[in-house]
């Protein structure tokens, strides 16, 4: 008998049928002999529904009121999942964020999980009883209600799935798993059977948006091993764990693109310490979010920094540069560029393998792309091309890397791949690896 | 300065527009120098539309649950009051029923308010903040959600301002106050510039639905002087207090009715102990609420009790009666009369004043309408008649004791009249009050 926690999103209780077919879901898992706890988001529109009154009232809503009023929305969920439980014979029980226990720190609205005390939540276990859990939400040591802001479910998921002990944590969503790369540009993008916390985290911060990071970090921190899964079918997904030895015989495990970024180069800048700070500060006081920053001496003897930013930013990025210009040096100057793209390759299996940026570029050349900015991290490397051809690049790149077929490799910890392979629909996807001496 | 509790009902919340009406009104009690603390109920509407769903979920929605979705009503309406205040500058902030403090026990839907700490709303006060608490709610110790059942958020209103220890409780409702007997019927019905709990109670349990009978019960409890006030026009209500001598100069303070009654007599009963506990026995195990009950020995030397309930439970009393009445010997016999209604005058005043029976029985003569059962307690005299003569009966009763004229009293207690008095409104009707020497 396992032990997991199955998140459903806004859409997967978007109507009362919907509610009806999560119960189903959530009994055929009893059925087959674990134990349920579901969190659950609020009914897809009714957040939306909620903000627009608050809106209507007042132009800028108070952050703790909006929490106090956008809560009630996972808390209407638990409750009509329960109900729809307990209306097919399974002892459902709902379960608000301050009974599961779940206190919180930061600013309203976007508030943190400081801790979870499961004695409420173990003690219905203990009872047996199907947990309805509301995402989204805690209370303040004080008592106020918080919300956890964007992907505040899953990270309730996966805390909970922590703080209970859970042997795997499904986040059940309308996309069926993390890809290759994006289906829809790269036809032949294959779903991956396991991705490590540290890919799935540089895929998330390359513009593969299926999870929140910090969702993602709080489970490599708790070690919680959970899946992207789809609500609609049984289909395996995705598993994130921690990475395993064999993990590393794939070079690539994926590619991320990212649209809509534009570059920013400061040059003429002398070649004096304090000057990358001064450039890097007032661009930060401007709220601005750098993503690749790179820095070099260039022929002339000046140095030149550039930045990548979303290319909304680069009008203020411009506007916060420009009186910082003088003090600089009379040589000092800023360049922009718009239009371009970032495509991200990511794989443990960088660590261990050399040749890596070679095959990639040489592919990126063979199809007539060529490379901006690169950058690369332990595990990433990225380089910016013109957004015209992000999508003929990133199917180069996934042709050479071969993404397209499976690769055979060991079976890392054989106990603990069986007890998640032994839950729902995990069978056939077992069966498909192969399991060297 | 005074510090008053006002509660709107959900009609007075029943659209974005009516929120920022009640926002205004609170400001404007402030404005006046006072502290204030809401209780609102849910959006009307909202309370039904959550039942509607869990009622097509399940036939039989678990009250737990049902617990959990309804009390997001009133959470929803808390907030939208705080934003549309902090709107037009007053420091609003919404308190849910667990952050008043109110705990309570009984069985979930209809849960009984045990206690209330009110830490955190002085805390508030003492900050000078305007609360806006939901009504309807509170949590057990065990930290379940509970509901109080119908009238609840005047439970709250009332218990809160005990808890407080508030000036005054104002339930803003859609009437404008208690009337000496509905208006519909009797045209020149006055508005009651007061009334005492005990007349509150038994015109309540007479019909007049102004207000719950536990609401007005706690308030006499914990002697809250509360006020029945319309929420749409500033106008004086009816203050509910406790007894003062002058109220007794009042011999009939109102008169309420109750139609769609019925009178079961169970005659032929032989004259022995244990026999009318034998056949309210029956009617208790049937669920049937009595209303009067009458019992005396009849001219043939046989017993015969007779009851009134509500003529929805004719049938069940009848099927309750039938397999008694063997056991209640041979000349047992049970009849039955519908088509009858109730009429109560209500006062304290009939303690020390002689001769009320005799006045409003010769009022119902003189109109031709025929008495049928008669009882009385120490503050009401009750009468059934034809239900097609009640109105008349009502008009003929009232003009007896002329409740259309305003009597002339003694000022009790000036200062904590004058307290009331201050508020917003009551100046025009303090006025019209005559201090005798």
């Amino acid at each position: 008998m396992a032990l997991i926690v199955q998140k459903y999103g806004g859409t997967s209780v978007g109507s009362l049928d919907r509610i009806r077919n999560v119960a189903a879901r959530l009994k055929s898992t009893r059925d087959q002999g674990n134990q349920v706890v579901a969190v659950v988001s609020a009914m897809s529109g009714v957040t939306d529904g909620l903000l627009k009154m608050a809106n209507e009232l007042s132009e800028n809503p108070s952050e703790r009121e909006l929490d106090v009023l956008v809560s009630t929305g996972e808390q209407q969920s638990i409750a009509l999942v329960a109900m729809a439980l307990q209306d097919i014979g399974v002892a459902g029980v709902s379960v608000t964020g301050r009974q599961a226990g779940i206190t919180t720190i930061g600013s309203h609205t976007r508030g943190r999980i400081e801790d979870i005390d499961p004695r409420y939540m173990n003690e219905l276990l203990a009872a047996d009883k199907t947990l309805v859990v509301a995402g989204f939400q805690g209370i303040t040591q004080q008592g106020a209600i918080h919300t956890l802001g964007r992907g505040g479910s899953d990270l309730t998921a996966i805390a909970i799935a922590a703080a209970i002990k859970a042997d795997v944590c499904q986040i059940l969503t309308d996309v069926d798993g993390v890809y290759t790369c994006d289906p829809r540009i790269v036809k032949n993008a294959r779903k991956l059977p396991e991705i490590s916390y540290d890919e799935m985290l540089e895929m998330a911060s390359s513009g593969s948006k299926v999870m929140q990071s910090r969702s993602v970090e709080f489970a490599k921190k708790y070690s919680v091993i959970f899946e992207v899964r789809s609500s609609l079918n049984n289909n395996p997904g995705t598993l994130v764990l921690e990475e395993h030895p064999a993990m590393e015989n794939v070079v690539i495990r994926g590619i991320s693109i990212e649209r809509s970024q534009a570059r920013v180069t400061v040059k003429g800048i002398p070649d004096e310490p304090g000057m990358s700070g001064k450039i890097l500060g007032v661009l930060g006081d401007a709220e601005i979010n750098l993503d690749m920053i790179i820095s070099n001496i260039a022929s002339d003897g000046y140095a030149r920094h550039s930045f990548t930013m979303h290319s909304n930013d680069l009008g203020k990025a411009q506007a916060a540069l420009k009186p910082l210009l003088s003090e600089l040096g009379p040589n000092a100057k800023v360049e922009t560029e718009g239009g371009i793209a970032k495509l991200s390759a990511v794989g443990i299996g960088m660590r261990s393998h050399s040749g890596v940026a070679a095959t990639m570029f040489k592919a990126l050349g063979n199809a007539g792309i060529n490379i901006g900015m690169i950058s690369t991290s332990e595990i990433k490397i990225a380089v910016t091309v013109d957004e015209r051809f992000i999508e003929d690049a990133a199917r180069a790149v996934h042709d050479a890397f071969a993404l397209d077929k499976a690769p055979i490799w060991f079976l890392h910890d054989k106990s603990s791949w069986e007890k998640c392979f032994s839950l729902d629909g995990m069978k056939t996807f077992h069966r498909t690896r192969v399991a060297l001496p």
